[in-house]
């Protein structure tokens, strides 16, 4: 399957490898949003890609259900079927592409393609983050590789960055802000001092919310997200399970507005962090400065800081989703493949090949164990005494305040009290929370959101 | 040179290629800043690195006329010499690494190295700038490969993105923030309301400007960056000849403090964009928006923008400069290298391997044909009338006026006039400057900064 013909570029010649060009067989499984545009892409630059890399990336065939929309795009020379075999076990197939989504039936697929001895490039975060392990394995049996680039993400290559471009480095922590409808939603929450219901239903109306918004505002897509970064980056196996993760649904408005007043945004952060006692996993909304960058990433961007002991804190920012960004980063990873094909280069870039052993020892850390400041919001009753209750009960566990505001008047009984943590444990900050709660004086569940410094 | 060898690590014989470690032989050319932070990366994380990347990356020889001073490095078992000839041509080295910088001697040990059959790395901007087309000549010729990641905005991968990450995208425009002295003086020249003499003295004391700091401040060594960068997006020659070069010597704290009042910062940018006229490329201090992302990369920091029909606009930011960021880009090419090694690879990423039709036939932009938008301040005498002389000028170069702002009084005889233009072609800017000078109630050089309102 690959032809060695000539290209017309005599110029170029002394650039070595630019003359002689291969070809690489794809095949597209799912001709949905990012199939549309991954298919676009191939044929709209197939002659630029040739060019600066040698090898024509050639489109053979498309497997979807549907074989009857119009997705606006001319596929002279290409086979659109609904035959899987077709793309899983085509002669004329060296690579095919996983666009359906979801963990079944895209994990047969991948698998089978692999065993069958073709390189997979898939956008699929659920099936790398709960399967890959397998996969991966599967993949270097058979002696093909398995890639995700746009799995993270989106546009931003962070995926690459971290095997490839900061793979000198120890790497300390990464944190970022992984999923584009979340931060959307907190966005214009800010901006339009709206509630989060209004707001979903605005983004749900605009296409930037599905019609169930579940694994996005409840953090599940950060949580793969930064399971597949975490592996690469710290040398561990992929922990989907042992991420905790919360999402944005308990942000209120008026959380907002306190956070604006006290030099803060919330972001729903995914942290990854390398410590003496284990690695910290976690996807929960953050408070950060507002002048720190990560609060200026804004509506449907995503951002990726990865901290290396030697580069320092290097960010990555683009869009995170969409049809075209998001086939961008599918066909880098074909490129990578073509590279490959024309080098005669084979397993050059393993997919998780390192373990870290200071961290082969350590579990993954329970919240429980993690410090953080934290931002408390309460509900109380308006009259004295409440504070030195409440305070007493924060001393008790252990735990510093910084700030305390209860400034903040209201028509009805109870009165917002807004207390500043200095770092404490997670621990004592839950069982002061719980004993706070059963305070006659406390009318609602308390609110918590850890806040974040020292991040750039 | 490339002994076989197993590593120990059988845990992760089912991610392939990982099991056999070969190893890579490194010369050193240069002992300074760079230099050191490189070997010390080399020393210290070279298990880190072998697991990684299954190579040993095997430091084997420094070369540096000071074999004298204490660089706090153990060095056992790395041969320190002064004879450049045996890293340049040492049958124990596979890989030279030049620190040297500056264009001789780097340059012909550089060229030596690559006829000798050694790969080179190199953090020399200025030698890839003016030298790279017939370097990367001379490595093709000789079947080996001149990297340069490090020469390029320091620990920001952006030489990598461009070729890899963005390699399926037409690039239609790359600009950044790309030399940290400058970023800083003009950080703190804003910050602090103080002149850029008094700034430019601090930041020498601080060694974030050096004792001659004509590359920095102007602009040369931007233009060297961007230089690189376009060549590689644009698919173009190197033409460091034909790059529009302004530093930031004439930006007055009085500009800054305009700026900040119309809701500009002032920040020294390259710009690349490719448009149906041909290419421009031009560094210069530029206004862009507040609260755009450009203007939030304050101090040192580096970033780049890139602009992909497919990927959309995405962003990479990082410390551009010092020891040990430099150091973990110039190793991220040793691990490329590496891995080409473990993979048999040859040839996988070529130099500059991909030429622009388009581009090929027009010629880049004079900086006279290109259009933007103007801040224009004029020293005027205050009396009636002044205002109508200047935009009677304007008028018949056929300038639109958006903004006109003489309200701040001063002591001296004569008083701000600024004018915010619309869209205007450079060559009617100059010539309009070039008339009002000459009024007699204008009394010094009218400054110009452009601006640039459709940035990320």
């Amino acid at each position: 399957m690959l032809a060695v013909i000539f290209s017309h570029h005599e110029s170029l010649s002394f650039f070595y490898g630019s003359r002689i060009v291969k070809s690489l067989g794809i095949g597209v499984l799912g001709f949905g949003t990012v199939g549309t545009g991954t298919v676009k892409l191939l044929l709209e630059n197939s002659e630029l890609m040739a060019q600066r890399t040698g090898v024509a990336l050639n489109l053979v065939r498309i497997c979807d259900k549907d074989l009857q929309t119009d997705r606006g795009v001319d596929l002279t020379g290409v086979e659109l079927t609904d035959s899987v075999d077709k793309v899983l076990d085509g002669d004329d197939i060296d690579v095919v592409v996983e666009l359906i989504g979801g963990y079944e039936p895209a994990r047969s697929f991948v698998e089978q393609a692999l065993k069958n001895g073709k390189h997979v490039v898939t956008a699929n975060k659920a099936l790398i983050a709960l399967h890959g392990n397998d996969l991966l394995k599967t993949a270097a049996e058979a002696g093909v590789q398995l890639l995700f680039e746009a799995s993270v993400a989106g546009a931003v290559p962070v995926v690459k960055a971290l095997r490839e471009s900061l793979a000198a480095n120890r790497i300390e922590e990464i944190y970022g802000i992984l999923n584009g409808t979340c931060n959307y939603i907190l966005t214009q929450m800010r901006v339009n001092q709206a509630p989060f219901n209004e707001v979903l239903a605005d983004a749900q109306k605009k296409g930037y919310a599905e019609a169930d918004p579940t694994f996005d505002i409840d953090g599940i897509d950060t949580a793969h997200k930064l399971t597949i970064l975490a592996a690469i980056a710290f040398g561990t196996p992929l922990a989907f399970d042992q991420v905790h993760v919360e999402g944005i649904r308990s942000i209120t408005d008026v959380d907002i507005l306190w956070a604006n007043r006290m030099g803060y945004r919330i972001k729903l952060l995914g942290i990854a962090r390398r410590t003496e006692d284990g690695l910290e996993l976690r996807i929960h909304p953050t408070m950060v400065p507002e002048n720190s960058m990560v609060a200026s990433v804004e509506d449907v961007f995503n951002a990726v800081f990865v901290k290396g002991d030697y580069s320092g804190t290097t960010m990555y920012h683009g869009r995170g989703a969409g049809e075209k960004p998001t086939a961008g980063a599918v066909v880098a990873d074909l490129i990578d493949l073509a590279r490959d094909a024309k080098s005669k280069s084979k397993g050059r870039v393993a997919g998780l090949s390192y373990l870290d052993k200071h961290l082969k020892e350590k579990p993954i850390r329970a919240l429980n164990d993690v410090e953080s400041q934290y931002y408390l919001r309460f509900s109380v009753e308006d009259r004295p005494g409440v504070l030195a209750e409440i305070t007493a009960i924060l001393r008790d566990q252990r735990i510093s305040i910084k700030t305390v505001n209860q400034d903040g008047r209201s028509s009805t009984d109870s009165v917002p009290l807004v207390i500043m943590t200095h770092r404490a444990k997670e621990e004592n900050i839950r069982a002061s929370l719980a004993a706070i709660e059963k305070l006659d004086v406390v009318s609602e569940k308390p609110h918590l959101i850890r806040i974040e410094n020292s991040l750039s």
